[in-house]
């Protein structure tokens, strides 16, 4: 870990990073400004960002929203070095967490819910957005990062960094819709795709009580899966894992990007069923609509969490001892660790070493 | 109401009914045989039965899945005039209704809960399907049906027949998911279409207690519908509809079966919130899975409602003085009015007297 980077607190500092300099360029290591600390913000040591895959897709201005140069990193651990005169609830030597968001309106109903990631305003993503003030927000792969102590998380002492890093999106992301159905003792609960995203939701559905089943295209990672917590593993490609399982399911989560045939995955629920994206393709998905009414069924989705959600995602994960399956790299690494995601080869989330920015 | 044709219930009873000859056959004056009274059976005469649009899908053999000749008719309301030896839920004289199902497997999860709509082995249709014996069900186009008392419903005194029979299936269609999505005080509720299926779920969701909106291609029926029930009534054909209403609604319920723009009117559901398909098209439509991520929104769908939730209905829309808006007619007018439901020409329901069968 760098810190010759670090300098007074009185006004903006300069710290190391990884950013994309332009639309599909490769990421480089460069400098950017944090913030001078307001008086609610600390300020974190980066110890450990994972890769998520919309990292990739932002950095590759997949959403064509791309503001460049753009440091990505949402799934970010380290330690308070620094706090703000009015921050009440982290002290230095801290260990704290930043996800997706690092700040929303707050005011309107749902900041005021927690359900901080559906404000009304759109909350202010980590990275590749401009805060309240209109500056530039950068992510993870970086040394350091400012955030306002209302969007920090605590990482309890049960969770190592590096793989609790991963749970500040990917965890979350599969731990809120879980909690919302209902995942528990008695529920039968599918995963769709066991990668980032997919195998957190095993982990914490698992540990939540559900009977879990991983649907994935192949068996390639059946091995992987029943270590992770499945009960069940079925392979899409095969026509007869629809007919087995139809009718059989409380839930289905589905972490995948690719288009579904929704109306085969729709008939695996039970009456009341749910299915869930937290995944989705860019392009629209077609649907017969007698599909959910048919036992009065829910296509649904669902973002991230809320930071109080977050918390509890967090305070669970570490009571069951449960974080990411991780392959640790250093900083220039990233951009070979982005085709490797691209090309499903890796169990399941790469996670940069901060000390190597 | 001719008894000419009734006979002694030591066999089966032959009866006068309208039925279509073959798919796209103009219905016809013909008789029918009901069964002979089973233990648990009531005979019913029929007094009224409503006109569904699914009835002309049917007699039209739209579902391809046509049993002619066909009986249409399962919005139902009668007189019992006779019980099999082992009834204990109805006399003779009893006001009674039957509704979109006649039996069902009643041994399944879902008929064990009262989710006999749902039932796994697929429920008995009121007509255009078999019993367990493999004989024909025919409606309520008829002078008189033979029902099991499990599938025959109460009419309070206080609703008049003829108002009553729609309830059968527009009323419970629209009651059960209004109730299972907790329409009620503080609930912003919208109604897609106002028809024989939406003029009900606007009376019924104001009853609950609702803030009801309408959405509906145009204003024509706008002091209609503000005269069933609703507070607010916009023309979908505005766009400004969409920007007045984003973020608004809690629940939309959709009658109708021309295929929607769906993210559009997602987008009107606040974080939370369902989009219930009661109508639906034959062929797929078209979704951005963003429109339900993007809020938690859910896609969802539903069919009649259970025998328990069909009597609660019935009981909830006495208490609340609500029975459906009809034109009643004779049944030689029956090829017409199917003609003006096609033209969207009624308001809101046709309601056949048997006493003209």
């Amino acid at each position: 870990m760098t810190t010759e980077n670090r300098t007074s607190t009185a006004g903006p500092t300069t710290v190391t990073a990884w950013a994309a300099p332009s639309a599909k360029a490769p990421l480089e290591r460069t400098t950017v400004e944090r913030r001078a600390l307001r008086p609610t913000d600390v300020r974190i040591e980066i110890k450990y960002a994972g890769i998520c895959h919309s990292d990739i897709h932002q950095a590759r201005d997949g959403w064509s929203e791309g503001i460049f140069p753009m440091v990505p990193g949402h799934e970010i651990a380290g330690v308070v070095t620094e706090t703000g005169p009015e921050v009440t609830r982290f002290a230095v030597g801290d260990r704290v967490g930043v996800g997706c968001m690092v700040d929303s309106c707050r005011t309107c109903d749902n900041c005021r819910a927690g359900l901080e990631q559906y404000c009304f305003r759109g909350n202010i993503q980590t990275y590749n957005d401009r805060d309240k003030n209109g500056d530039r927000t950068y992510g993870g792969y970086s040394t350091h990062i400012v955030v306002d102590e209302a969007f920090t998380l605590r990482i309890p002492d049960g969770l190592s960094l590096d793989v609790a890093a991963p749970l500040l999106c990917a965890g979350i992301t599969l731990y809120s819709p879980l909690a919302h159905w209902g995942a528990g003792p008695g529920k039968k609960v599918a995963v769709v795709g066991l990668g980032g995203l997919g195998h957190m939701g095993v982990k914490i559905a698992h540990a939540m009580g559900a009977e879990v089943t991983v649907l994935s295209q192949s068996l390639r990672k059946k091995d992987d899966g029943l270590r992770l917590g499945a009960d069940h593993y079925y392979a899409t490609s095969d026509e007869a894992t629809f007919e087995q399982l139809a009718g059989s399911l409380d839930l289905i989560v589905s972490t995948v990007s690719a288009p579904l045939p929704l109306d085969k995955y729709l008939s695996l629920l039970k009456t009341d069923g749910a299915f869930v994206n937290v995944g989705a393709p860019e392009e629209p998905v077609s649907l017969n609509l007698f599909s959910v009414i048919a036992g009065r069924k829910s296509l649904a989705g669902s973002g991230i969490g809320g930071i109080r959600e977050t918390q509890e995602m967090l305070d669970f994960c570490a009571e069951h001892g449960l974080g990411a399956e991780i392959e640790l790299i250093r900083a220039d690494q990233i951009n070979e660790a982005y085709e490797r995601v691209l090309g499903s080869d890796v169990r399941y989330r790469f996670v940069i070493d901060a000390a190597t920015i």
